[in-house]
């Protein structure tokens, strides 16, 4: 409880390890040669840099094989950005309490992120990260994240009750739709991220703090 | 160990209950109107019925709207049926291994009958949705499915050393990429079947005995 | 989704791997000698070839010791076919349900065919082997599969509340001691089975599809 | 630290609650009527009173139908008491470790007992009870637990590497069928004993401490 | 069934192993040099040898350093013995269904031995040690001891809920706080004693039997 | 990917919503009067407000009682703050990886700070709280940190053959200890914060990011 809080003192005692998360040079810890961008993909990367000054790993890992690439961003943008029952934040919030559940690190960093940025609430980012039962939460959130995080640890347990608790606290048939598809896409990309030690672009980690 | 063996015996100890699995009329538990389908994919559904005699209910579950089912196909064709150093077989290895982890009805028996099938060896798709450390297994498939199942019960723990059995299991980097993408889409995609209760095309049951 | 659906198409594919599950010629990974059978036990595997047409491996299994194959014997046929409240197709929903949680492929081949055999009803014998909990059951089917199961995972867990539920469901205290030793006798074969790596005879994969 | 090791100082403490495990008017939660004795099972109960000075509750559990007496009966007699490779306590050890795993009351009671007794070391019977993994044990006895422990816990895991380990350890393919057997029928009695709330006759509490 | 019950038959028997558990001689796994006793801690350790005869292990296992060993008595004291709502023999419950769960040899023969002597009723001793949902309890008593071991297994579960189940059970927010803090505290000198090898003193073992 | 990042904007997001993890007012769910601090905690509260501008909301929870407040703060402070063989960054690290197996949020925010402030490297605070197997660790600091995970998730298979890994990692016997120590004082305080819903100060969010 009492720790040098200077920037100075915390060099000085940082000198005998490298910094722990932060190699961007690599963006997984694989070598797949980049493939050419096609002319589609270009213009999403350069909108990504516009839009967020950078563009995210996730992208550049599949940027190794274009029909790759453009299925996972038609999927990730129709999922996470088009109309829905659900707002943004509520997508987001199930991502990072998905991602939190497999303890995926790339997924935590990034979309940790968006909830604090979308919600203004950086502590809300942090209990996504942490757990997600300890929020203040709304009926409809904490229903919405049990049914995510319940279809994330034992799938083969959900049944009619668990989406009758979901209509209970006012979702549709279509947001019910849309929950699973998210937690199952956190559920694939988590695992792809972990499974080829994909690292999140540094600039996530001071985002709206 | 001595039950009776006819068609008829079966059928009058059956008549106390209704069929367990096969109500097709319906193909998920969520009330969600087809939209009309788009030409691409109305000449797919057709393809299939062509193909397949049948089109898949999980395409049906997608149709509502037609972003998603066209995402959903892009990145399903792509990862099963595009070129890859992982055989359809063992692409389709991994997808029951998976979901038998997952316990996923509807992804065991639609992709159970496709090891069948791929494999003309009908023990291996049981043994796939069972217990596949009990088959007789070549090094390759077993690392290959050991990585698959270990990303999807405990996808944190997965590591270089991990990589490395597969890597020395014979698999480039590539094919890394690919077990792991296709572990992460079933991950997914039992998932999305869990949370709606999807049912699958009865026609599978029988397929490739 | 495109899959060569002839014979000869998947005899092809199938050339490069030996079939994965199919060696009868072993019965367990354990190498001892069979003893001679009993005038008992050699008319009971006499009346196995006669109804069934053939002996069941498990029985190959114990017949090194006649003492153990008597004593095997004499509990399953107590157990799975003597007179009971529990139907002979309710006793080999639990033996599945039970195989199932402790993925016992041997136990899982040859009592998932019970099952589709005596429902008349192959696919709820798919279910019991992939999740009992996507059937269509009855009120009492699944009160029994749920404590089975249970039973099975967690028996420590299991109390009065339990027996309580099983009793609501119309289950006599005759008929709970049934399921528990249903239950309990497969939670010993599937160990001896997976022990020993116990092979189902291959006749049961196409039985009763 | 600084507790009343006074025998009435420890019963006026305990005046305000019953013996919490002290039942034996009762020996299961289900009610049922004890069947006529067999004069086969009635010896074998005289022959329990002359030698232990009591009927195990077990046996009074399984009374109510003599088929199912002597089919335990003769099942346990063979495993626990026949000519084996493995000694009467290293079956009596597989017992326990089982059981603890499976946290039964009844048998954790009377075979820990049953530990202490043929061991003459009193500690042997507590640590078989609370982690094996912290005796001091033989190469062959950890072997030998660490199978059984593996087998109770996660069936599906077993495979050749863990049979080879108990051959390393100097066990015979019969020994192996042995271990398998006893652990096996343990997984069976401590779910039976669980799902029926079985209790242990109070005189084991003492025995042999 | 039927074991030798002299003691001499028993000696024999155990000629080929030594005791299991009974090596005193050695309190840790690690070598920690003794560091001298403070003239408080002195006087502590010669009121533990006056009451109870002897120095519980886990002192001398923390005597290489006095400020650890203050601290933990401390502790110790506070928690177990001073002034609470819950009675001495509730906390001492709580300590051994805590590491029960935890499954620490140490933990589980010094404080069954005390759940034996204060409630002057053995088997409740066995039965916090084995399955306490066994024991025929008040329902204070298990809702206390369910508390304790839901926050032991899975402490990020634990919400306002469980709380209210308490307070239902007449626990004050005093109450709960003890509840808490003796259940933590056994989930730290569990994990202290399982990373050590602590061994208990062998007086434990036929203490209050 | 295209969120609003202004701050006017999130705040406008924000307004349906109360922040969630925010609520300084209450440090627990507990209703406990504070007591009257005596002199050495009131000047311990002192040092705290001086040194780091707050007092930690932890010791406002024990602060109802002086005999648990100070015997928290002995413990806490020996143990993160006197001399050891591990730094006080590899204490915080073992903390924050403790806490991460836990979930629990208190702990994961005012630790997490710590590591972060301590190393100078914030994405490292992060890796401990999201996955410390995903961060570039020294040898030393993963054998540390594997000891320290197994000993908290599953603290009864810890055996002779984990501290030697430590050994071979260059930790000295009392390194042990301290890691252990440091390990089993975490699992108790992430269950006290669990059970009582303790809040962090929030001014932890916002450190050395």
């Amino acid at each position: 409880m009492g720790k040098s809080n200077t920037k100075a003192g915390r060099k000085a005692q940082n000198q005998r390890r490298p910094a722990a998360g932060d190699d961007d040079h690599k963006v997984t810890a694989l070598k797949l040669a980049p493939a050419e961008l096609t002319p589609d993909m270009a213009a999403y990367f350069a909108k990504c840099e516009e839009k967020l000054g950078f563009v995210p790993n996730v992208l550049k890992a599949y940027a190794f094989d274009m029909a790759k690439l453009s299925a996972f961003v038609a999927m990730y943008n129709d999922l996470m950005l088009a109309p829905s029952g659900l707002s943004k934040l509520e997508r987001e919030m199930i991502a990072v309490a998905v991602s939190a559940q497999n303890r995926c690190y790339y997924c935590l960093v990034a979309h940790g992120a968006a909830v604090r940025q979308l919600s203004g609430d950086p502590p809300l980012g942090e209990l996504m990260v942490m757990n997600y039962r300890a929020a203040r939460l709304s009926n409809r959130e904490r229903a919405m994240l049990d049914f995510a995080a319940k279809l994330t640890a034992e799938p083969w347990l959900v049944e009619e009750e668990d989406r009758g608790r979901l209509r209970e606290a006012g979702f549709s048939d279509r947001d019910i739709w849309d929950i699973a598809a998210v937690a199952g896409f956190f559920n694939m990309t988590n695992r792809v991220a972990s499974a080829t030690d994909m690292r999140p672009n540094s600039v996530y980690h001071g985002q709206a703090r």
